[in-house]
């Protein structure tokens, strides 16, 4: 006779077998599929997450759950025990007529967002968007009821097990009162040494040779991996089988490039998670925050540092068939285009010294929208406002380039803007605890060996899964709780000190 | 209130819709896993086939179709009511347990026969063998009294519906008596006109675009289909989203275009079958033989013809940039190597006019075998007499190259080998009716035009699906039930008269 843990791991290694099959096959979607298929593919798609929703919302998953209160579980057993109930209350808490409800009014949004978004028409926009929020203010509501949470923390926990919005004001008040005035002296130091051009044509087959090459010197495993193309790059697939895209194009290698190495730090972190608890939520990923900290771990602590440039330099040099005399492909100048900083008006462009300030006014935008302090209608002005400040850019009557350039909203994602920022925080303060414990590790970076870097994201962050919760994670890892010192630190460093 | 049959194809559709994930995952499986994936991959699918069956033989599903007998249901309705259920009578009648112990000795014996064949150890692999064939003979049994066929016409009726041994007998009769004679005139013709050979070294991005611009030719619809590559050709995906694979070797053009041709045969029967019944099991392939009969339609129907292959020569010559002054690659010598004749021990490497020997070898090995007359130790002396009977090759001793050379029925497949040829009869009676049809169509296809040659195959085979079964599909089509004529006239004509 099975005990309720062991039923109910059971069960949840057939959710992960399903969850298996709609990764894979939502890749395929973004990946591989012809455009002819996209229809019965939305549908196929949708009648597994049923089951997969069903599956874990069944009731009798509730009745093990607390049957398992009773049981002597270990460490690891207890922190699966303890996720599995976090996704049960997250996913039974709403009421199946509000999820249909709240899906439909995304759905609308979303699709109207992508054609009004190229129109610049926030007007017709505007009342697709009000329903979304009314959805969201609910959902918030209904959660924060359940949690005693309040009601913006509701949603930020569904992302973010753990952060609180006092914590994140704290956390970004020290972002807001360093970044402008960084910014500007990242520029003046930035003037002094102009960018020569690269050229504009590289065969798309040399790009992705210089990805694969620069994959495996990262560690990305290709026995469980894949590196292929879609619209929008992004790290997909099952931890035994990841699979990541770039994009091409053949005026521009810069950016492909980089998308590779950010992808595949997330990729490392999906390759290094435990093995042998087969779908069990404790090898899920510890949280979004943690999942980014890990790609920017690889594109901005190790792939843009002088170090990891200057040893794939003549990689590029190699591929693209340049001499090494080049002025323009010198290792000088390779690293001012991978550091190049930028007053951008969308965010998805910025660059890691101005990111975090795209990151902020959209946190206290829908921070407010959620608490109702504000309204949907409220927003444009308070773009334009906000971009001022920060990064004294005019947005007005620009809803293009504005407050319409991201999916999030339509989309309801609500509360997952903070975790791009939380994860560079993580990441530099990962970084810094990661040379304390290994001094050489940046010159072997420079010497093309990750070995011992990658050994301590495994032990300390990958290997960790779900075990811990986030706080405990980055005390056990780095001495201390989340704070923005080590990122600032590093940003003085890079962008304005050593530049 | 819907009625019993709405909630049958409501119940359905979910079906189909988990059978699109399943069959995008096992063509990912194949096509694209990195070999790390293989086993969370292997369970994963089995988790999703577990789901899939337990919706299938679901009583309600029975209770539904009960029902329904009382409905006023149009001709499409009824096929697909009759396909339900013809599926749950096939999958409800065996005992799960039998099912799980079958799979078992089924995947051990698959296991070792991939070792064993190739270490040539029939001793080793024969317990194993035997264990599938208790199995095969219980489930002949069960099945035979459920559905009072014959214990060998109850497996062959879950690939060919309809389909009888003792018409089979009669069929093959006619070919046996018939083709070792024919080959040995084909052999004789062949000697006159020795093949030249057409080098040894051919790109494999040339061969992958000439396979391209054939499947257009043929019409394969690339909005709702892809070509890949996989260790074994086979044809898979959806029949919104087809997915296609050959293999390449730089040594050898020839095999890898004709197994193109032969997938893009099987593909455009997918495709072309009813649209907007989505997941309804009167939209599946009429059976084994019928979607046989469509890739080999393509590959020896047409594929093979003097005309189609003296339209694609020039492209052929043009893709591998050689002048058509060549005389290996003169329209002729093309011809010779496509329809090159070969006595050869392997089945997979047969050409046209010796593979209804090695299917009908196996046939009468596989029916004595299911029906008792005969022990799994009996089979490899079976087989060296009517090799050499059939085919005069002496296969004494050579057990890989003999009778371990397939994997069917380690795989339990008995009933499935006979489809071949079942569908290589019906390519040839469909391709002479489509003839009388349109006299100018041979004409139309040495001219590169395959348009009323597609949309005779679209009328009369594809958009029909399942609504009629395969001898009233034959008759439609053909105005007469499946005979051997037309397909001896043909091999007749092609390696003798003709050659």
């Amino acid at each position: 006779m099975k005990n309720a843990y062991e039923q109910l791991t059971e069960h949840y290694k057939k959710v992960g077998d399903l969850r298996h099959v709609y990764m894979i096959t939502a890749w395929d979607e973004a990946a591989m599929m012809p455009v002819g298929g996209g229809e019965a593919r939305g549908e196929a798609l949708a009648s597994l997450d049923v089951v997969i929703h069903e599956m874990v919302v069944n009731s009798q998953v509730g009745d093990w759950i607390d049957t398992c209160s009773n049981l002597d579980l270990d460490d690891w057993q207890q922190a699966n025990l303890r996720e599995i109930k976090r996704e049960y209350d997250e996913m039974t808490c709403l009421p199946s007529e509000f999820v249909r409800s709240q899906s439909v009014a995304s759905s609308k949004a979303e699709q109207a967002w992508r054609f009004h978004r190229g129109e610049n028409d926030w007007h017709t926009f505007l009342p697709l968007l009000e329903e979304v929020v009314k959805h969201a203010r609910e959902e918030a509501e209904i959660r924060a009821e359940r949690t005693g949470l309040g009601r913006y923390d509701a949603l930020l926990e569904t992302f973010e097990p753990g952060m609180r919005s006092a914590v994140l004001d704290e956390l970004f008040a020290r972002l807001k009162s360093t970044l402008p005035d960084m910014v500007t002296a990242a520029l003046a130091q930035q003037a002094k040494q102009p960018l020569l051009p690269l050229g504009d044509h590289f065969d798309i087959d040399r790009q992705r040779d210089l990805g694969l090459r620069v994959m495996d010197l990262l560690g990305f495993d290709f026995e469980h991996g894949r590196l292929d193309v879609s619209h929008h790059p992004f790290c997909g697939g099952v931890k035994e089988d990841v699979r990541i895209t770039t994009r091409y194009t053949t005026d521009n290698f810069v950016e492909s490039l980089m998308a590779v190495v950010h992808e595949t730090g997330h990729a490392m972190y999906e390759q290094g998670r435990p093995k042998g608890l087969s779908g069990q939520p404790v090898t899920n990923a510890r949280s979004a925050g943690v999942h980014e900290s890990q790609s920017l771990m690889m594109e901005m602590q190790i792939g843009r540092s002088r170090q990891f440039l200057g040893f794939i330099a003549p990689i590029i040099r190699d591929v693209f068939s340049v001499s090494d005399s080049e002025p323009a492909w010198s290792d000088q100048n390779l690293h001012r285009l991978y550091t190049h900083v930028d007053r951008s008006l969308i965010r998805v462009d910025a660059d890691e010294l101005t990111y975090p300030l795209h990151v902020i006014l959209r946190y206290e935008i829908e921070q407010a929208l959620i608490e109702g302090a504000i309204e949907a209608r409220d927003i444009p002005a308070l773009w334009d406002e906000k971009m001022m400040t920060y990064l004294q850019r005019d947005t007005r009557g620009d809803y293009k380039d504005g407050c319409m350039q991201d999916v999030h909203w339509s989309a309801s994602l609500f509360g997952y803007f903070p975790t791009y920022t939380l994860g560079a925080m993580m990441a530099a303060q990962q970084f810094a605890a990661m040379q304390r414990a290994l001094p050489d590790v940046l010159a072997e970076i420079g010497g093309g060996d990750l070995t011992s870097a990658v050994s301590w994201l495994r032990e300390n962050i990958h290997n960790q899964g779900s075990l811990l919760k986030t706080d405990e994670l980055m005390t056990r890892a780095t001495g201390e709780t989340l704070n923005a010192d080590y990122f600032l630190a590093h940003l003085q460093r890079r962008y304005v000190d050593d530049a």
